[in-house]
């Protein structure tokens, strides 16, 4: 068997129904670094069933790739907009079932957590965020599309708090 | 291989995090069959993939054993409640993971048409649907719990209006 050469592979996931981005990072001490990281992208013309088996089955492929032990996630505030819950709820739920087969243990951040996590102030500015993300996984630029950079701030966000949450619904 | 016996089998889900109601109907000309109902209960205590995942799973055991083509889903209306939507729409991206890995075919269907379609009137309540539903597929009883009493519902409402909406997010 291979040496494990990082203490621990932590995914983040930004879910949509039409973009859920997703990141992987390493942590080895205080050392995080950028695996990997993409966006499922599912057009809205497609059967509703069809986009989120779309979303499950490749986070599922990336799970078995990289093989994270944890989940970091956002959980997002809709206002009023009970159409977007119901939407981002949907992918959430289909990249959730992903996460269970592998039995990754899930920790949920605020917006406000993660931007204090990556940032060092809660009201830190979207760029402000992408930098942060960049500059501590040492990439030589800012990750693209956003939903990705979001998710790795995710994944940054569980190094530093790790699984203090209880789980929400 | 077995000479097949019904014209249709038509999977009926009212999904929710806590109750996944599932209802598995047939349709041989215009005669209708309850062939398994049931209700996934899930407690609140266990993390949050867990509970998803046992939705999965338990939905595409259930699919397996049945074989259904089309699938039949209550479009909820949830007024201002944002949580209830959230979690719901989680539940149901679960369940419909499990009904894109054999590519059923989705309609959604609002309360009022299901009501419609079962009832006669769109306005029934909830104790006459229950009971049509059993008088319909010619069951000695009202089907319990109330999920998958309403899962039947759906699945019967399939066979009169069929998959004629659009798919909706």
């Amino acid at each position: 068997m291979a040496k494990r050469v990082y203490d621990r592979v932590i995914l983040g996931i930004d879910p949509g129904l039409a973009n859920t981005g997703w990141g992987i990072i390493s942590q080895k001490g205080s050392q995080l670094r950028c695996l990997a990281y993409g966006c499922i992208t599912t057009p809205a013309a497609i059967p509703l069933p069809e986009r989120l088996g779309k979303i499950h089955n490749q986070l599922q492929a990336v799970i078995e790739r990289f093989q994270p032990e944890f989940v970091g996630i956002e959980t997002v505030w809709f206002g009023k907009n009970i159409t977007a819950a119901f939407a981002t709820g949907q992918a959430r739920g289909a990249a959730l079932v992903a996460c269970s087969h592998s039995h990754l243990d899930l920790a949920e951040f605020s917006p406000r957590q993660i931007k204090l996590a990556v940032v060092g102030s809660g009201s830190a500015e979207k760029e402000q965020v992408q930098y942060m993300v960049s500059h501590l996984l040492q990439l030589d630029h800012v990750p693209h599309p956003d939903h990705a950079a979001d998710a790795l701030a995710a994944a940054i966000c569980y190094t530093t708090i790790g699984p203090l949450n209880s789980y929400t619904q």
